[in-house]
């Protein structure tokens, strides 16, 4: 099955990738690209060229996130969005966030040359900040464009070298009023490509996936409470050992995940140990679960199952456990008209495509609630991501493209 | 049942220990008196002159072993030996170490004052380091005693503030010749009193241990190699995750265990994750396995078989296991004449006694192998041992010394 359509070779897509990546790379070949950094903003600065010599109307807000648009000849007050965050973790790789900006910005080119002007205005972002790396906060791109962002929340923060997050940002020229933003009320449509961070789509030898839902998640503390006792002196039937316990207790979540099946994961993956020593039966153990579920009832009753199934345990074992919610996010559905407008384009044009479940957060789900909102997925070899060795085929670069190019010009030339 | 016996009263016995404990006292409570250390030097000074005040022949050996001597009249070519070691871990208790010294301090003051001289010798013996706690070396004092102690390997080892072994002992005035100590051969018995460092004695209810064993030991590090992975977006099914293949194990090891019964105990007291972060699935899990056994054939049977189920469930789960073991140590035995005289004195003196082994390692493991030896426990409260809190009972402490009283008046008095 070959697409109907060829807007761009891989080779095209992987050269723009490359362009933008030079902007904050590693000598390892990672990219380094945190909010209102140096290299941070040569890239939005050259993005912002880039638009403009190719005809886009470009324009900051005043926290950085970048436009370039296409204006609508019919409705100009409805704006199709696409794009993604430009900003990276420290040492990620060439496609998390950057992807989105260059597939949308080539999406545009492609249709304003094919097609000439829209019916509707067509906007290509390229969002300031979406992972939280510089400074404890994430997601100040797109909280901002649904006027989300709380100036109090950010006032205080500083990075790792004592750096204000409100001198940042001054300092990086942006007219930053410390006041939440207007909101645009012509955005009636947002779309984000961006790669998948994980290894379904390759597994199943898919090149687009498109995304009904992002997962709710719960992240937890467990603090199991034994009793430290030295290793050599100490009969078995006398211990309270931690490790012991937690062990059990990873085994049972795990064993409750698969037998719920998917989309349900559950995670343990920080464990530490008091006080961690071969020759001393553990008095404590902390460790983490996370878990994700598309359905906020099947992850509320999994996590009750969860924590009876802990409590047991820690009651069989003779430990004392603490258990903590710290995090609580529903799931975020997207919007299913966009959905079925992509989904149709993909059928019409011999995408192979997958419908899927985004299991990692991303900037649409924060968009979703106030503008409809849809995601397409790329492969991520290997599910690798946050890495240098990210990698994604050209190949798929290009079919993501294509996907996103059909499902603006539905929406952006279609009455 | 009250003891026929009454050489000490408790109170007795714990101002003794308080006065050996002034040396290194830390703030806290603790004791802190690491080798050749100021604090150790007066602990030692401090100890010869309360032995030569009591009438004792003392002498230190060419490493700073101090011996109190009571003359033998009838077989001078005959020595019995008690005594412990009187270094401390750093910030370690008021018994262990220091309670075996003072308990044969106060046997053989007590049996000259009671009986006059024996006919073979008794000494004391305050050996100078057990614990390892300054250089990297441990059991220095009693492998000098019998000859196995190789001065090449401690030429070239350092404490942590950059000081040489060499530099210390002779800084703190042993004119230590760097060759094997020449070993005494007049030494026909040793025995060893010490605080159990564990509950089994408090939990059962009895004021004396009898040591029958001390445990042999294998440690191993095991690590699990599974595949790091986004715990959003790679679904239970894709996963290679080590720690909860690593959590299966420790439970099989746990269970393995309690199944084999006393006198096994292993115990996982390390684990270390990788990257060990709340949202990846785990990649590698390394953590340590520390087993022991009175029977070195039981030791060696367990020790396969859990390795073996180790390598089942790395198949079974999908993980690349490495199983190193860095330790073998053989159990040893303690001398069978010298426990039955202990245990028939104790029967013939109304001791609250019990047959046991000892878990952790001491002294008499390494000199048990040229020199018949025997060890007698005391209770620890609540088992806690290497911390300011190391408490045992001041009637348990007298309790101690009468039995020892009991075995040397045996050994040194009687043809």
């Amino acid at each position: 099955m070959e697409s109907k359509i060829a807007a761009y070779s891989g080779k095209a897509v992987q050269e723009r990738l490359e362009w933008l990546g030079q902007f904050g790379s590693e000598p390892n070949g990672g990219v380094s690209r945190l909010l209102y950094s140096k290299e941070w903003m040569e890239a939005q600065q050259s993005l912002k060229k880039l638009f403009a010599d190719e005809g886009l109307t470009v324009q900051f807000d005043e926290i950085g996130n970048l436009f370039g648009r296409l204006e609508g000849t019919t409705y100009q007050d409805e704006t199709i969005l696409t794009g993604s965050h430009v900003d990276t973790v420290k040492n990620g790789g060439l496609y998390d966030g950057q992807y989105g900006i260059i597939a949308g910005f080539l999406a545009l080119k492609y249709l304003q040359e094919k097609y000439g002007a829209p019916l509707r205005n067509l906007e290509v972002v390229s969002m300031a900040e979406e992972e939280g790396s510089r400074f404890p906060y994430s997601f100040w791109g797109s909280k901002n464009i649904i006027g989300q962002a709380n100036p109090e929340d950010v006032k205080g923060i500083k990075d790792f070298d004592g750096v204000s997050f409100n001198d940042a940002i001054h300092q990086a020229g942006f007219d930053y009023k410390e006041n939440p933003m207007k909101v645009r009320d012509d955005v009636k449509s947002f779309i984000e490509i961006h790669v998948e961070q994980g290894n379904v789509l390759e597994t199943e030898g898919k090149s687009v996936g498109i995304v009904q839902h992002i997962v709710g998640q719960r992240r937890y503390t467990v603090t199991v409470n034994g009793q430290a006792n030295h290793a050599g002196t100490t009969p078995m039937g006398y211990r309270k050992d931690a490790m012991n316990a937690a062990s059990r207790m990873v085994c049972a979540i795990n064993d409750l995940a698969v037998a719920e099946g998917d989309p349900l994961v559950a995670t343990v993956g920080k464990m530490i140990l008091e006080p961690n020593t071969v020759n001393v039966v553990p008095g404590k153990a902390t460790f983490t679960i996370d878990i994700r579920h598309t359905e906020k009832d099947a992850l509320v009753n999994f996590t009750n199952e969860v924590e009876a199934k802990l409590r047991e345990i820690a009651e069989r074992t003779g430990v004392v456990i603490d258990i903590a919610m710290w995090m609580d996010e529903d799931p975020v559905p997207m919007d299913p008209n966009i959905v079925r407008v992509i989904q149709e384009q993909c059928e019409k044009n011999n995408l192979d495509y997958k419908m899927m479940h985004s299991g990692a957060g991303h900037d649409s789900q924060i968009i979703a609630p106030a503008i409809p909102t849809a995601m397409i997925f790329v492969p991520s070899h290997n599910g690798i991501s946050h890495s240098p060795d990210e990698y994604t085929n050209p190949e798929h670069l290009a079919e993501g493209v294509n996907a996103l190019i059909c499902a603006l010009y539905e929406l952006g030339y279609k009455e």
